[in-house]
């Protein structure tokens, strides 16, 4: 995959700067001079008219922590801890969608990773080791407990979302929660102890009762909503176009041909179902897929 | 990748059969019929003269938190909890290493996830959002908090592990803990917010100081020392030879040629570097390219 190649939520402008984490005399000259706090209202990103990202001085901060996003154009970025991290199941964030729709792909990718990284802090006060109050580290990349000595750093979990693939079609699936019409890849958290390939096997055949042969990896995609997630998106050979399907899971499984998947992405009216949106990479495995990359 | 394709770590026997999780029935049933207990001497496997995994009965846990780690053969297949996790840092297990290489590749994958799970939990008693203890749920698959009421899920981290490639070269490089004349494949963990491109692009022009062009995924494998964390192994084309080598990461970092990988992968007295082990991705990545693939 060309690292130039755009997906949404990566190719944010900031230079991470890693090194700067660990030196608290760079870290303090960068505060002192023009360092920018990224607004936002709880999660929430707040825009200018344009839809860009709206930052502050480090001060409207007040009490909260602070956490170094890294550079941009050689300035100092940082963002703060909201009192509450999300809590929410995926897709309830109705006042964040819109929102995710008026920004440019740089800043989609700023707030998504500030977001996951203050998110996670708000949700990790406390030491899973031992109990205690926990406090920033590593400017931000990381929280230490100043009882045990334990190390945290910020999580995010990979997430493996794949087609299925057999006699020229593709398996798309919806849950109850969607929108009408909806259908999407299918998805599952890797889990430990098994490879990216062993997980889409898993998964497909656990949710739509087909077993892979091979797995192609496709793209991958930083994903900020609920919670941070990497998502790992491959396409899999199967054995059959015999479907089990796990209602508990899916309210409904699909075999699309490449018309039906082009008529989607085109969202034209005879199109057999609804595309994921845009900006996911469910979207992105389709489009690879129609185009037969 | 096939998913018959052997790589160390997976390819374990047991059906994790998520929905028994959730089914407190199903899994008392399996509990008094025969269910077998992994033998593990804190996190260290136990094996027999055959260097085959020993399992016990699951009264032998006492009064341990007990994990379901799946089914072999429609047997529940449980562990226990140990007192203590592993806060040790990596490769300093210097009692796990001789042993894995006594086992089969299904046992190492079995052990490889039991551990990382029972790992997870010992160091994770508490609630990261409001510091109280917590009690295993979803069979072992999670935590609960009473307080709170938030659920906690077992952590594996991202990782990504990549060749740089240039002119016919490849880049290795060596920590200053490797065995002697040892050089491996340049790694770093996958940050919030960025995609497995965006960490493979970053991790090498941070440690080497070249800059990708083009990012290939070749495999992964699930990786439990010390922590659990799923490698994502790929090749990287890169612009230049020119190297800036991060002293503080890296005590060397060299090119080496089709010829010089082969004949450090066959061990061999001319070779330029000592190969990573077999069991490692990073040899996987190694042959796969010697190989021309």
């Amino acid at each position: 995959m060309n690292i130039a190649t755009a997906i949404a939520f990566a190719g944010s402008r900031l230079d991470r700067a890693d090194h700067v984490r660990s030196d608290p005399e760079r870290l303090a000259a960068l505060r002192a001079n023009g360092a920018r706090l990224l607004r936002l209202d709880g999660l929430v990103p707040t825009l200018d008219e344009d839809g860009a990202l709206q930052w502050g001085a480090l001060d409207e901060a007040g009490e909260a922590e602070l956490v170094f996003l890294g550079l941009i154009d050689g300035r100092g970025m940082f963002a703060a801890v909201p009192e509450a991290g999300d809590m929410a199941p995926a897709y309830a964030s109705p006042n964040v969608w819109p929102l995710l729709g008026r920004m440019s792909a740089e800043d989609l990718a700023t707030y998504g990773g500030a977001r996951s990284l203050v998110d996670w802090h708000a949700r990790h006060r406390f030491c899973g080791a031992c109990g205690a109050a926990t406090a920033v580290a590593r400017a931000g990349w990381g929280r230490r407990c100043p009882e045990c000595s334990s190390e945290h750093f910020p999580r995010t979990d990979p997430v493996v979302i794949m087609l299925a693939e057999y006699a020229g079609k593709v398996l798309v699936g919806r849950q109850p929660r969607y929108p009408a019409r909806r259908y999407s890849a299918l998805a599952g958290f890797v889990e430990l102890g098994e490879s990216v390939e062993e997980a889409v096997a898993r998964e497909l055949f656990e949710e739509a009762g087909v077993r892979a042969t091979q797995v192609r990896y496709v793209a991958s995609q930083p994903w900020p909503l609920p919670l941070s997630q990497l998502m790992i998106g491959c396409v899999a050979q199967v054995e059959s176009d015999q479907l089990v399907i796990d209602r508990d899971e899916l309210e409904d499984v699909i075999w699309v041909d490449r018309d039906g998947v082009r008529a989607a992405l085109a969202n034209r009216d005879e199109a057999p179902f609804l595309a994921p949106p845009a900006y996911t990479i469910a979207n992105e495995l389709l489009s690879r897929w129609a185009r037969g990359e």
